[in-house]
C-alpha cells in the first residue's frame, strides 16, 4: 500500500480523498493555489504545497508544478480527483515516467475514452448499444444529409471537440437539416478550431442514468448499480440518485451487465461511469464513459455500502477489488443535490463571497460532503459547487422528505444559493412521481 | 398519523426526534427551559413553548406544565425521548388521562420494568436467563448472607432504588459480606430513603451487551441486533459499537430470540432494549430492560437501516412495524462515540462553556448527533453529553480508523471536551483486539 498521497485537486473531492487516505492510514500531501491558502483541504492534509497563482492553469492544471510537488513531498501516488487532471492522459504519461502511480485508468484509455467517436466505435465492438449515429466523423454538409436520412429524425447534430452544449444543433427534419448543421459546424470551428462533425439519432425525452464500475488490476469488474441524473440544468447536473425509478430489476440487471461487458472489453481499470440515455420504451444507448471518480459518487457508495474512493486508492496499489458482484447488495434510496454559489434570480450567475454563517443538518442517513466552514471565503476562480447534500432513506418517498427537511434545515449565511431553487425541484408533482427526463428543468421552469 | 407532536426533551435526541417528524410530515412543539431559548431544538421546531427555569424539575420534568403545552398547541401525541420524563409511569398515566398518546410503551410496563427485582422475576418467569440472585428483597443482614451463601460468592449487594452506583458493593467472600451489606444498606437510606436490597452474582469481567427490540400493538417483536456497551466509565456509557465482536453467529441469534421473547412476554409495544452481561465463557444474564429509545440507538439505526425513531412514531399511531425480522439485515460495523464537555484532567467535571468554533467533520459513512453550533452557549443545568459521533464502515477496524480520522479532524473550541481520551481509548491494543469488558477503563486508564 501507498506510504503517501499527493491529491491533485481542491475543494469537497480533495477533503473526500484526504479523508479516506486517513482512513487507510496513508499520508497525504493537498497542493494549492494562492488563492486556497485557507482552504479546508490545505488544512487538513499532512503536508500542503503551493503550486501557484488562482488561475488553474497556473496551479491545478499545471502539471509540471504538481509532479514537483509529489517528488519533493515523496508521495508514490496521485489522485486526481474530477476535473483538473483527472482525464489528461498527457499526465498520466508524464506520471509513469516520473513513476508515481496515477490513481486511475492508463493514459490510453482516458484517451481512448475521451474522443467521443471513438469511444462509440469501441463500444459498438463490444455489443454495447449505441444511439444509431454516424461511424465516422462527417465534415460536408451534403454526405452529413445523406447520413441522417439513413440514421432517421430526429437527428442530433455534435462537434466532436464540442461540450456544454457548444456546437451542437436538433434537426427535427430533413428540411432543416442543411441549416443547423452549416451552424452548428461554424460555431465549433469558432470555438474549438475543430470542423469535424458527427450525427446521431435524438432520443426524444430521455432519462440519463449512468452505471458505476470498478474494476482491479485482475480483470474482476463489478457494477454498484445505476444513478439517475436527469435533472440537469444547461446539461450540468443538479440532482442524482440511485436507484433509477425507471428501471426494472431486469432491466437494472441488463444495464449493469453491459457497463461491465463494456469495461471488460477494454481492459479497464479503477473507478468508471458509463453513462447511458434510456429512451420511454425502456432502450438504452451508450453516451460516453467518464474515467474517473464522479461527483455524484456518494449515492451508488451509500445505497451499496462500499466506498469508492478507497477501492480507487487499494486497486491502484494493485490489491483485488474487495467485493464481488454477488457481495454487493442495493440497499435504500439515495439521492445527491449539489448545493452551488450561484444566483437563481440572476440567471444562476456563480456568487462566490464569505460564509457568515453556516448550519449543516446532520442526522441519521445524512451525508454532507463539503470543504466550505464558518467565515470561509469562497474563491472566485473555481466550480461554484460548495456543498453536497446526500440523504439515505428506505425509499424514495421518504428520501425525499429527508432531503426537503435537510435543505430546510441548512443554513449558508453571507452569500446566495440554490438550496431554494433545489427544494422546489423536490417539491414538483413530477420529480415525486418519478417522471424525470433531462427535460425536467426546461419544462417546469423554463430555463 | 399524527399531525402534531410535543417532544417532551432537549439537545440532541429532542433535534433527532424534530427531524424524525419533519421527515413524516408532522407538525413538532418543542417545550424549552429560561436557559435553553436559544436551544437548536427549539429553533428547529414548529412551534416552541417555554416550560420554565433552568432547573429540571421546574421545566423538563414538571409533568403538569408539560401536558398544559401539549393541550394548547393541540400536539395529539408526546415523544420523551431519553431522561426526564420517559421511564416516569405517573406521566404516562397522566398522559391517557389528557388523551394524549405517550409514545413509547403503557405505564404498567414502564412500572413493571422500572422496578429491578419485579422486572428479574418476570424474566425469570419468562425463560430468560437471569444472574443467580435473590427472588425477593432482603432487609436483614443475617438472612442476606444466608441467600449470598446460596447464591455463590463473589456476590453483588446492590439497593433496590439505587443506580449510578449508588448503594452498591461486592463482596468477594463471606468473610466480608456482612460489612458491606450494611454499608450499601446504609448508602440507599440515605441516598433514597429505602433500605430495600438485593443480591446476585458478581459477573466477573462481563460485556455489556444490550438488544434493540421494535414491537408493535398487533404483537409483533423484532430485534435489531446487539450493542456492546462495555466502554463504560464510572458506569456511563462512552463507547458503543455494533455489532459485538464476542458473539458467534449462533450465540447473536440465540440473545436476540431471547430478547424478543422476553419483550413478547410482557406485551412489550415501541423501541425498548434488553440489556445483558455476558461473561467470558459465553454465557449472558438479563440485567434490565430499557423501556425507551436509547442514546446509542444510531449505531443500530446505521447497520440495520432502520430508523428506530420514526418507527417509534409509526408504532405509536397505530401502524403496524416497517420490517419483519426476515428483512432486516445487518451490514458493516458502526460505532459511537459520546462527546463531552468536561475537563478529563479534572476527574471528568463538566465544562459547561460557549462554543467559539466548530467544525464537524462530514463524509462517508459519517453521522453527527447533535444540538451545539457555533456560538452556542451550553448550559450548566444539564447532561455534558454534547455530540455523538456515529461511524459506520464495512469492518470494526475500518470503523475504529474511520472514528480515529473523524476525532483527529473534530473542533470544538470555547471549552474542554473528552475527545482526546476517546481519541486514546480506539488506540489502545486491547481496544482494537476487541479485548473489551465493563472493567476496561478502569483496567487501562486507573479510572
Amino acid at each position: 500500500m501507498f506510504g503517501k498521497i499527493l491529491i491533485a485537486n481542491r475543494g469537497e473531492i480533495a477533503v473526500r480523498i484526504i479523508r479516506a487516505c486517513r482512513e487507510l492510514g496513508i499520508q497525504t500531501v493537498a497542493v494549492y493555489s494562492e488563492a486556497d491558502r485557507d482552504a479546508l483541504h490545505t488544512q487538513l492534509a499532512d503536508e500542503a504545497i503551493c503550486i501557484g497563482p488562482a488561475a488553474p492553469k497556473d496551479s491545478y492544471l499545471n502539471m509540471e508544478r504538481i509532479l514537483s510537488a509529489t517528488i519533493a513531498s515523496k508521495a508514490q501516488a496521485i489522485h486526481p480527483g474530477f476535473g483538473f487532471l483527472s482525464e489528461n492522459s498527457k499526465f498520466v504519461e508524464m506520471c509513469q515516467q516520473c513513476n508515481v502511480t496515477f490513481i486511475g485508468p492508463s493514459a490510453e484509455l482516458i484517451q481512448k475514452m475521451g474522443n467521443k467517436s471513438e469511444a462509440k466505435n469501441t463500444m459498438r465492438k463490444a455489443g454495447v448499444p449505441v444511439v444509431p449515429g454516424t461511424k465516422e466523423p462527417v465534415y460536408d454538409p451534403e454526405s452529413a444529409l445523406e447520413a441522417a436520412r439513413e440514421i432517421g429524425f430526429p437527428v442530433m447534430i455534435k462537434a466532436s471537440s464540442g461540450g456544454g452544449g457548444k456546437g451542437m444543433r436538433i434537426a427535427e427534419s430533413e428540411a432543416e437539416f442543411l441549416e443547423h448543421f452549416q451552424m452548428a459546424q461554424q460555431e465549433s470551428v469558432n470555438a474549438f478550431g475543430d470542423n469535424t462533425m458527427y450525427l446521431e439519432r435524438y432520443v426524444r425525452k430521455p432519462r440519463h442514468v449512468e452505471v458505476q464500475i470498478m474494476a482491479d488490476k485482475f480483470g474482476n469488474v463489478v457494477h454498484l448499480g445505476e444513478r439517475d441524473c436527469s435533472i440537469q440544468r444547461r446539461h450540468q447536473k443538479m440532482i442524482e440518485e440511485s436507484p433509477c425509478v425507471a428501471l426494472t430489476e431486469e432491466l437494472r440487471q441488463k444495464m449493469g451487465q453491459t457497463a461491465v461487458r463494456a469495461a471488460k472489453a477494454v481492459g479497464y481499470e479503477n473507478a468508471g461511469t458509463i453513462e447511458f440515455l434510456l429512451d420511454e420504451s425502456g432502450e438504452f444507448f451508450f453516451m460516453e464513459m467518464n474515467t474517473r471518480i464522479q461527483v455524484e459518487h456518494p449515492v451508488s457508495e451509500l445505497v451499496s455500502g462500499v466506498d469508492l474512493v478507497k477501492e480507487q486508492i487499494q486497486v491502484a496499489a494493485g490489491l483485488p477489488l474487495s467485493v464481488s458482484q454477488s457481495q454487493i447488495e442495493l440497499r435504500g434510496h439515495a439521492i445527491e443535490c449539489r448545493i452551488n454559489a450561484e444566483d437563481p434570480g440572476r440567471n444562476f450567475m456563480p456568487c462566490p463571497g464569505t460564509i457568515e454563517y453556516l448550519h449543516l443538518p446532520g442526522g441519521n442517513g445524512v451525508r454532507m460532503d463539503t470543504a466550505v466552514y464558518n467565515g470561509y471565503h469562497i474563491p472566485p476562480n473555481y466550480d461554484s459547487m460548495i456543498v453536497k447534500v446526500i440523504v439515505h432513506d428506505k425509499d424514495r418517498p421518504s428520501a425525499i422528505r429527508k432531503m426537503q427537511s435537510v435543505l430546510g434545515e441548512l443554513v449558508i449565511d453571507g452569500l446566495k444559493t440554490n438550496i431554494d431553487f433545489q427544494y422546489e425541484i423536490l417539491s414538483e408533482p413530477d420529480f415525486q412521481a418519478g417522471k424525470i427526463t433531462t427535460d425536467f428543468i426546461p419544462e417546469h421552469f423554463g430555463e
